[in-house]
């Protein structure tokens, strides 16, 4: 049994749940309250803040605990905007935010306000003069997550945050996928992050205003919290995410190497081991834990089914993963293929014998639900079929057409496989889809493959794309 | 040591705490998840979602978790009037809800949106017919407590329910005292209440909003909880909850009977054992474990520091208790004295022997706090002194003048208290206060002395108020 999706929860650190139990007795009681009770659970929670601020780099009263990453999200977004409401209502995001940050964008849009999503290069980063590029007199907050939560790649956040500051902009730091490994570096205005994702207890976020932001709490009043996280505190929950929060800190420095070796291990050796993968990511400036790929031919939730059957956990931004049927949006913002995409997320601590079982196991699993498939055979297959293509004599210019309406990701990608080598060299093949992962995984498919992606045609249903062969 | 202050919070039951480490081992991943680790996760959400819709007597589709009590009002109330929106923008609520409440009516009317305040009689009820009798034709949704929190009386919701019925509007009952003792009697349309008021964990509230009622969430969309509950799902806590609630209905029959012959105790010993004292709150519709008193020429925040030493601890209802020095609203919608204010809320357990020990030591500190602040000696003190002040020869309808401008309760009513011998039968006393407490403290003084509150006059600084000496 492997644990490898540690970027959606990880375990609460045993740390954390000695200093839960402890709690359970000692900070139940109301922190408003002046009786001993009361008195007792203030302490706990004092002490839990300064530790969480120290981690973090900040003052205590500039920390506050939220139920939850997404709380803190949805509280310091919309807290900074209404701040900073007179400036103007102009805000930016990177394309491959967290949902909880893009959605919190389209609440903004649907009140008026504007938003620039700026894009990212193939590896997730986004280029910080695009960044600053899109900075405007009516900028109210912009937004940067540390490290990409699916494809684990670091952003440059303190150049963004320098650029933010010369323009006298607020930048808000989503650190939920870095928090454990350290601080965030550079001069951020806001920060959220989230326990779970760091070994600390489920019902914990945090939201860090610094001192001179201007911020305004949106919703009920409620005086918890300096009034930005309403609600009754969870005492027991928040000193164990503190606690927590320092034990995977003080391993944090070994845990980083020793897990970016075995991260590395999977970057390197599945290319090899399994044929027709692509390998997302930056493959220097990223977190240690995360390694993501992806496999032509095969459907996420079938190699998910098989990697759990065979004892482990991972988890795909595929688009039969989820449940809208749409691909991730941060791998469609990259423009890499999404077909038989597998996060791998190694909680601190996981032997390197589990890393290696995998390895060991993922060929047969990949290659078992691409024969199920009917997968073309990999590697060469176009080549192996061009003496065929060019013999077959179809007239060049006149396009072939697979018909995949109605099915959906893989089998689109397999059926322009398929045909490929029926195609003449410099002749294109039109391939009518209406599955959403088409629009990503054709394309990222001829990047792949060395061919020609022409483009996307409307079509009576769904769309055509169009592929030319070059080789 | 005695602990009575359970409606603030109360310990974690023993068998949520079994329930929560048992769940801190299987439930800590991701409940959307379909690997292992996630199914077992989603396996225990849906057994504690059935236990808690079977103690709320609701549908487990019918009800989410929430990260506290206040955020499933703040949820209900916000999503029922937008889902209602076509209707109208009228909001009912009683005076005496809970702050959660009447804070998101405040937020709602600062929108644009309109609200009444149904009124309370001196026993903290609402009259159904009154409330009744708000129901407009743009009403889009009324909010009734289950029972107060202060003073443990209960409202007549099935009758509320049945007018709101009647008039095609949905009421939202805020159980947080009462669900732990049992379900909501009638016919609600959405119920909010909270764990850690039952002896479950902090970080979990309930929302119930019954099929058929029009709802529409706020906030940025999130897929968890049917889009009714933003942020990661903390099972842990969630069984926990569900666990003690389970619990503690199991045990509530008997213990409703035994709480409540203490309470009884309370109610009817105290008159008696401490002078110049008045019990709030129904004597009969009552929460089995809540019984609240206020003290003439006491301030609650000393009284609350003597019980504390001598082992008690209660919370109280005095300006001098609250951080914004007002009484609290509860006590001021009843129209009942708010100085030296103490709710004593019994956990499930409490022993009879600590209600002894409470009785006893009560008298000795509330003579002690009297002592210090140069109150009045209690009973008969103004009869006392009638002679002397008839002798005194003060001429009638020159009305004599108390000036307590800058002095905190319990001082203006001591002062009152002082100076009415002095006045002749028939004349009057202004008493010169800018302390908020004094605008229900004093008009609560004549009441409980048989005065006569004539009524409040502007001033210079603060107000005056006017008493004329009728005996």
């Amino acid at each position: 049994m492997a644990y490898f999706d540690a970027a959606s929860a990880a375990p609460l650190h045993p740390v954390g749940r000695q200093a839960l139990l402890a709690a359970l007795d000692e900070g139940w009681a109301d922190p408003a309250r002046l009786y001993r009770e009361g008195r007792r659970a203030r302490l706990l929670l004092d002490a839990a803040r300064e530790a969480a601020a120290e981690a973090v780099e900040c003052r205590p009263d500039e920390l506050v605990f939220t139920p939850s990453g997404t709380r803190a999200v949805h509280a310091g977004i919309e807290g900074a905007l209404a701040g900073r409401r007179r400036v103007g209502r102009h805000l930016i995001v990177s394309s491959v935010e967290h949902s909880s940050v893009l959605h919190t964008a389209e609440v903004h849009k649907a009140l008026g306000g504007s938003v620039t999503e700026v894009g990212v290069d193939r590896t997730g980063a986004v280029a910080p003069d695009a960044f600053a590029g899109s900075l405007r007199p009516d900028t109210a907050l912009a937004c940067l997550q540390s490290a990409n939560h699916e494809v684990g790649t670091v952003q440059p956040v303190a150049e963004v945050a320098e650029a933010c500051r010369a323009a006298g902009v607020p930048l808000l730091v989503d650190a939920a996928q870095s928090l454990g490994w350290g601080p965030v570096a550079g001069d951020w205005s806001l920060l959220t992050a989230s326990a779970h994702k760091w070994g600390g207890p489920s019902g914990v976020g945090l939201l860090v205003v610094r001192k001179g932001v201007r911020f305004a709490a949106r919703g009920p009043l409620d005086e918890r919290e300096s009034g930005r996280a309403a609600g009754f505190e969870n005492i027991p929950a928040v000193v164990a995410a503190a606690a927590s929060l320092r034990a995977v800190r003080a391993e944090a420095a070994e845990e980083a190497v020793r897990l970016r070796e075995l991260t590395e291990r999977i970057r390197t050796r599945v290319p090899v081991l399994v044929p027709d993968v692509e390998v997302t990511g930056d493959p220097e400036r990223r977190l240690p834990g995360i390694v993501t790929f992806s496999c032509l031919y095969v459907d996420g939730e079938t190699v998910l089914h098989e990697l759990d059957g065979a004892g482990f956990s991972v988890s795909s931004g595929s688009s039969c993963t989820s449940s809208t049927l749409t691909p991730s949006h941060v791998l469609r913002a990259m423009g890499v293929l999404s077909e038989g995409n597998v996060r791998v997320s190694l909680p601190p601590g996981t032997p390197a014998e589990d890393v290696e079982r995998f390895l060991a196991v993922l060929p047969g699993v990949v290659a078992g639900v691409r024969e199920k498939l009917g997968a073309p055979v990999p590697a060469g297959a176009v080549r192996g079929t061009e003496r065929g293509a060019q013999e077959s004599g179809a007239p060049a210019g006149d396009a072939l057409v697979v018909d995949a309406l109605g099915r959906r990701c893989p089998v689109p990608v397999i059926e322009l496989a398929r045909v490929i080598g029926d195609v003449p060299v410099g002749g294109t093949v039109r391939v009518l889809a209406d599955d959403e992962a088409a629009r990503l995984d054709i394309p990222a498919w001829c990047e792949m493959r060395g061919q020609e992606y022409v483009g996307e045609e409307p079509a009576d249903r769904g769309s055509a794309y169009v592929v030319r062969r070059t080789s």
